[in-house]
């Protein structure tokens, strides 16, 4: 399997070109803060003086996770595949929130412990019935997570969009995307590990003897996708998969919370310039988030105690995007207006 | 003049049905964050279990400040009726993301030095050419504060809708807003000047000399509404009028940044309840501003280093209102979706 070469997006000419076009507009000078951050950074992913987002895709890929035999989930697995069932019909938080604003939205059976059948709505990119559990083995043989990140890949090949967010759903999964934090980052099990879909203390320091006694079995893995392949899901690795694929092919990567966010770890120690082309919507009300963004170096968008998935953060910071876009093609520049400049 | 009774919106019954319909939904409880805080206050202002943001509305009001002759700005006085220009012909900042979220905008001349004449767009409320200079004298009599006040009750009384926020434009008004932050807060004037719209440190330096002076000479001027008479500006008076009347007609405020939160900070010292029907749009990089919203015990939506006012702040906030009420209407319950409940 070839790994997408990312190319960073530094171009000194392009970035002056921009920021002289966002001072010239009708504010005082770096006044909309954040939103010209937002509006430089895509347009050097777009190589463009007018960045668009118009269009936007969201994909959530749903798996299971052996580690749930370890008791380290507030809900049964079974919610994984009852949870795919409310996006089909429209009833979850990210069918309202993509509704609302309008942006296209894929569920991708990624490894749920499920027979769906065909299903109109849910693309079958089924690697096996849920990982294995990696307080006993590996969760994936080398194959299936090859197979994973190569349907991630393919996924966002046939896309045409500017901006994607990731989401997914798979209980059990905030195990696994701790494991991998700790291994990725160094940052010791316990500030890794959450209260996830809501375990009480006891459950989460369970969660954490159950990663801190899977991480001496695994002792030798170590690269990255040694890492995904021994803790991850295969939900996060489609993702790290799709991510890397739509870096390559310059779209804006609106980066989600806790679980996404440890797909991203992934993606960025094998191609560290992808992060070039990441928003981080939001800091997730999971502990483990705030460290995992700062060992990013990482400013997320919006605070809103957010511990949901499902892509919900992304959507939810889609509107600042138009707005970063809009400004800069829409708001008048200080001649244009007739607006006098700052005082000498 | 009569300053509106503001009862508060607390409603036990209300509030712990508005509870149970946001943790039926399907979603860990609570994992929806700020989000099911919005809706629970939505409700509780609306006294309704359906809460409703399809009605908003923003008003900007002008106005220019007298001190300015004390050298307090980056920007000369007359870069505010260029700025209404500029409203008026659709290119600042609050246009484009009004029109961006199909928000109603109205323009309101509260005071600004300069004749627009009959112009379309342009709502005709001046009290006079721009306040006096506080520095001197106070910025209003009590004719002109009274006035203000009511000016903005009649506007918002006229108005049908479920969300307004309020937006302002005015060269100087940061000054004018740190001083009434001052007064009415007790927190030292140093802590409460800011770069305004870009002063170097010896221009911020100069603007808390201004307002430690002019505090001194107004020593007697304590009581809110000689506070906002003897600092304010037209501009925030007519704010301040609007509140109150918005949530005497029980609206949701929206509360952009620094001036606009210094208006609240008068209409809350007459009517401490109004802060039951605010949602705190932003925290400005106007340095003031998070003092402020501390005293005020708010939390703010977002963290964007805004600090252009105009009300962008609370219009940019508001796909967040119509997710957190999209949420509550649209989302399935357990039971409907058949998905399980957490474990025991």
């Amino acid at each position: 399997m070839q790994i997408p070469v990312i190319p960073g997006t530094g171009d000194a000419v392009l970035a002056q070109r921009l920021d002289q076009l966002i001072d010239d507009k009708t504010k005082p000078r770096g006044s909309l803060g954040v939103l010209e951050q937002i509006a430089r950074q895509i347009g050097l992913i777009q190589r463009s003086e007018r960045p668009r987002v118009d269009k936007t895709q969201i994909i959530v890929c749903a798996g299971d996770h052996g580690v749930v035999a370890e008791g380290i989930s507030a809900y049964p697995q079974s919610v994984t595949w009852q949870m795919v069932e409310n996006f089909l019909q429209q009833g979850a938080a990210i069918n309202v929130f993509a509704r609302q604003h309008g942006c296209p939205l894929q569920i991708v059976d990624a490894g749920v412990n499920h027979d769906f059948g065909v299903r109109a709505g849910l693309l079958d990119r089924k690697i096996a019935g849920g990982t294995r559990n990696f307080a006993q083995q590996p969760a994936m043989s080398e194959q299936q997570c090859a197979q994973a990140l190569a349907h991630g890949m393919a996924l966002v090949a046939e896309l045409d969009c500017d901006v994607i967010g990731f989401g997914e759903m798979g209980i059990g999964n905030t195990t696994a995307a701790a494991a991998i934090m700790h291994k990725l980052t160094g940052i010791p099990v316990h500030a890794c590990v959450g209260a996830g879909t809501g375990l009480p203390p006891q459950g989460v320091a369970r969660k954490q003897q159950v990663i801190e006694a899977a991480v001496a079995l695994h002792a030798d893995a170590n690269a990255p996708l040694e890492v995904l392949r021994t803790f991850g899901g295969f939900e996060i690795a489609m993702i790290a998969g799709g991510m890397l694929q739509a870096a390559q092919r310059r779209m804006v990567l609106l980066i989600d919370g806790f679980i996404v966010s440890s797909a991203l770890l992934v993606a960025a120690r094998l191609q560290p310039a992808i992060l070039d082309y990441c928003l981080f919507s939001h800091c997730s009300d999971e502990a483990g988030h705030r460290g995992m963004l700062k060992h990013l170096q990482a400013r997320p968008l919006m605070q809103l105690d957010l511990r949901l998935g499902e892509g919900t953060g992304s959507v939810l910071a889609l509107p600042l995007l138009h707005s970063a876009v809009a400004f800069l093609e829409q708001m008048a520049t200080f001649s244009s207006a007739q607006v006098s400049e700052k005082n000498a």
